[in-house]
């Protein structure tokens, strides 16, 4: 007798229920058939790959066999011969698509759609993604976004929920999220857990906000982020669940928290780079504890090839065997994070592949996920999947600005000033003179010293804080960006108060973005729309306005190397030593405000 | 302020909520808060473990120091020296509890109560249990009893549902499980999937039953069992989404399941020892692959402590690495069936933990299970935890049966005999003369040809089937036993119909069990009322009974090392050549019926 849900299914194309879409029990059921059917050889597959060497990770060793897919799914390694489609692989390497372990995609500043565009060709098809950057804008709107676009995307992504919006109460950001407002998305499939657990003093203070939060996700994981932590308060923070870091700086701290349990994530991204310090301690043993992220990787380096595919070229040009690099980009994060035959090439596993010539520089040459070749040396190749329109409000809600906003008028005593240190996110502190001129303290590009300005752009509350910087180097203009972690508000930092509107002023009527401006003029602008985050364009025009953009910036004399990074980092006040918030300098060390002028 | 769970978890010693228990998340944020605090050594701890020798298994190293325990978890560990109770372990090592990656719990003829109290002092403080048997008995009420019975234990017990019962079509089992039936069960959180898929033919040939329980388990495990099984058709089997194997007889078998994705748990049971031929492809690197299991152990085996500690010390006796062969046990087990928490000795984990004097002979001195001392030096401590009562309905519900049932008139033709080969479960068919008395056929000891009948127990059906066995060795009596893989109907083989019908008969008052008749008299009797499987007392009982019994039957002349293991695979028709059913003779190559009398 036929089977009831295949009777069912057969009505579909005929009678009252033709217009009801089969059930999803139907079409598992159906598929489940065929690949019985495809992996026993007596149907044709609809892709074989031919003459593999397949880099399997479960029996650590290289396999030279054919692979057949049917139904998105690896099916069946072996002789087989048939597929709608055959590819010659010619004794090239296949090895399972890559998985990201921790990333913010906003860093891209790309779309989830862009941003699987710019890294499906380097090999990535899965990520486990922390959209904090766009919560602390937009909060439940801005995690709900990244969710939906990531539907119908190019490559998966998972999603670990922001746990410290804001990242301090010095700060006014764009949302507060406390565990109910999360809440909402932890049941959901493609959220995996809790995302990086910053606030490391506020776990060992038993702050009732983030213990709530790790409560939440004991049944799934929380993502940890502890530079430095070690001995008792290690051991307190990771006996509340908190399962990896990816802060580590040298071997002896990774291996004390890899000891206690945590899976350690190796981040080389555009920024923070530990991979070179740490890979040494990673053994074919061990190594199913460790994973690559890149955490933050800019435009410019994707525009360069460089994603986990460098993390692991990199690793093996350190001595590390290629098969635990491979793991520690494939399985190694699948079995962590619960994505279920991910990570592996083996039947039943999603056809998620890379293929390589060799496996030494791992140089991508095809990229398939779940079967469809979607690039070909680094050319991204999938037909359009009808981009999500981005459906989110504007995000740069300022109070009234003006230029009367940033004067500060002198009041006859030493200043604050933040003192950069070349390509490092920490600041020191000065204290001096101010240069004043009819009664204001001004910039003094002469002794660089900047003014630096925060302009709370969320709540529209009218919050300006002015302090002063040494470091940038500007000759003359402004530079401006509504990125600048976490609270995203607009900081902008120049020589004349003037251009220092102006950028201002730009920005608010893009929407968001990063620009350079001088003598009244935009030399480069750098839209980002989405959050005042992300571009509404691909990689290679973000790439190409990025450089278009450090190159003004370069031409009002900076000699940093990226200014606008480091600018980003300034208003993020759990970084020592001085920052500045919307709110006011903050001393880092006392984790409080301080006053420009001391007494 | 207060905050709102606190405040309300106070009320719970006065006012009106006084009576209400606190909720669960206060409870959760209480533990929380405490944890914290021992584990920064703020505030004592529970238990203190000093001088241990920690395995620590995601290291692979051994760290001397000490641990401190908490709210039933490991908080932390260092230099704590502080604690309700101290216990100073002098060098000792100190491992994860041992989990159990597949046990029939039935096959120790103890209820899960009792089976706790037996292998806890073994070290093993959890188990992935199948409950096939019961569930072939009492089905949906079998699980049940068995989930329930779990709750308040003294370890802790997870569970796989049976897929396939009945076993065939060619027996009455007490009950059918539909995937709509387990589904049930499937939900639960200490349901980790889909028992061993004894039924590959079925997966193979799509049977929608087998592949719609699959499906059920899709986002949990299933586990495997094919043994044999290569090639496309192994390819086809994995690709459904079965996990593991426990049936590999050779190294190859094994490595090639291995690529394929499946882990592999290498069995030393009562009857099936495969750890002496697989353990050598164990390595460091692919040891994460691996875990151990016992599929069946006989209370004798375990009265002779012999568990998952056997498996390790076994292991390292032929060479394997002793820090391979605990993760085999510990997290292996707990990272692949998804067990949060459990298999590691690391802050935040369940503080089960088991104390040995080397790291070689493994001999048990302490087990610890949730931070409490269970055994010491084999012996069981623990207080009582209030067994749940069973409440199970009988299950020996025979039609009409008495001694008329077992005859076998004569037809003047050759018969089937079903030939025991020593020590195994599969048997051979000879076609033989039969020895007839007063024109019926009857057993005639001095060929060593037997009677043996099955008599349908569940349904009262009043199905009785009768066939000729040799290899018994039986001189006169009769044995019988309600225990008889896998739809446990009652077996019985003897020399006279009267002994054999009294066998059956007492078997029905006794509600199950196993047998020894002789002259018509009761030599010995093992009373399992529970589902005709198991055994209200414990272990030392239940192995004393097994003992007499064994000598009762040896006494009527039989030769086998274990005559009722041998009877209760006689009724399973999956195994070659020739079984028997209570719906008559199997022919298991031909998978069907055959006449008693060859034409």
């Amino acid at each position: 007798t036929t089977p009831a849900w295949r009777a069912q299914n057969r009505d579909r194309t005929s009678g009252p229920q033709a217009a009801q879409p089969p059930c999803r029990e139907s079409v598992y059921m159906e598929n489940l058939e065929r690949i019985i059917d495809v992996g026993r050889g007596l149907v044709r597959g609809d892709l074989l790959l031919k003459n593999c060497r397949i880099v399997n990770v479960f029996s650590s060793k290289i396999e030279e066999a054919n692979v057949i897919i049917a139904n998105k799914k690896i099916v069946g390694i072996g002789d087989y011969e048939e597929a709608d489609t055959i590819i010659d692989l010619e004794g090239a390497y296949l090895l399972p698509g890559f998985i990201d372990a921790h990333v913010h995609v906003e860093s891209s500043m790309l779309t989830p759609f862009e941003f699987a565009r710019a890294v499906g060709p380097l090999g990535v098809t899965s990520a486990i993604v922390d959209p904090h950057e766009i919560a602390n804008v937009l909060g439940h709107d801005g995690i709900k976004f990244m969710l939906e676009s990531s539907k119908n995307n190019h490559i998966s992504l998972y999603f670990m929920l922001p746990s410290c919006v804001p990242a301090t109460h010095m700060e006014t950001s764009g949302a507060t999220l406390l565990a109910e407002d999360i809440g909402y998305f932890m049941e959901k499939k493609w959220v995996k857990g809790l995302g990086e657990v910053m606030n490391y003093p506020g776990v060992l203070a038993k702050e009732t906000q983030i213990l709530e939060k790790i409560q939440l996700a004991k049944m799934k994981n929380s993502d940890g982020h502890a530079p430095g932590l070690s001995g008792k308060d290690l051991n307190a923070y990771v006996a509340t669940g908190i399962s990896t870091d990816h802060e580590c700086l040298t071997p002896e701290e990774a291996m004390e928290k890899l000891a206690r349990g945590m899976r350690i994530l190796i981040r080389e991204g555009s920024g923070a780079k530990n991979l070179d310090a740490l890979i040494g301690i990673v053994t074919p043993q061990n190594c199913n504890r460790f994973m690559f992220c890149t955490d933050d990787r800019h435009p410019e380096d994707l525009a360069n090839h460089e994603h986990i595919n460098y993390s692991i070229r990199r690793a093996v040009e350190m001595g590390l065997d290629p098969m635990s690099a491979v793991k520690m980009a494939t399985i190694n994060v699948a079995e962590h994070y619960n994505i279920p035959r991910k990570g592996a090439i083996a039947p039943g596993y999603w056809a998620d592949l890379v293929v390589v010539n060799d496996f030494k520089h791992f140089d991508i040459k095809k990229v398939f996920r779940s079967g469809e070749l979607i690039a070909e040396n680094y050319t991204f190749l999938a037909r359009a999947k009808g981009e999500d329109p981005v459906n989110l409000r504007g995000s740069v809600n300022v109070g009234y600005f003006d230029r009367s906003k940033l004067t500060v008028a002198d009041r006859g005593k030493s200043i604050r000033v933040i003192n950069l240190i070349a390509d490092q996110i920490v600041t020191t502190e000065s204290i001096e003179a101010p240069t004043v001129v009819h009664g204001n303290v001004v910039s003094d590009p002469a002794r660089d010293l900047l003014k630096i300005a925060v302009i709370e752009r969320h709540m529209a509350t009218g919050n300006v804080s002015v302090g002063f910087v040494r470091g940038f180097g500007l000759k003359h203009g402004a530079i401006a960006s509504t990125v600048s972690h976490d609270s995203h508000n607009i900081i902008v930092v120049g020589v004349s108060d003037d251009d220092m509107e102006r950028a201002v002023q730009e920005l608010i009527l893009s929407q968001g973005g990063k620009i350079v401006i001088d003598g009244g003029e935009t030399k480069a602008l750098l839209p980002l729309p989405i959050g005042g985050l992300m571009s509404r364009l691909g990689l290679p025009e973000v790439a190409a306005q990025k450089r278009t953009l450090e190159a003004a910036a370069r031409a009002l004399g900076t000699t940093l190397t990226s200014p606008f990074m480091t600018l980003s980092f300034l208003a993020l006040p759990v970084i020592p030593h001085l920052k500045i918030t919307d709110q006011g300098l903050v001393d880092v060390i006392k984790f409080d405000f301080v006053p420009l002028f001391v007494e």
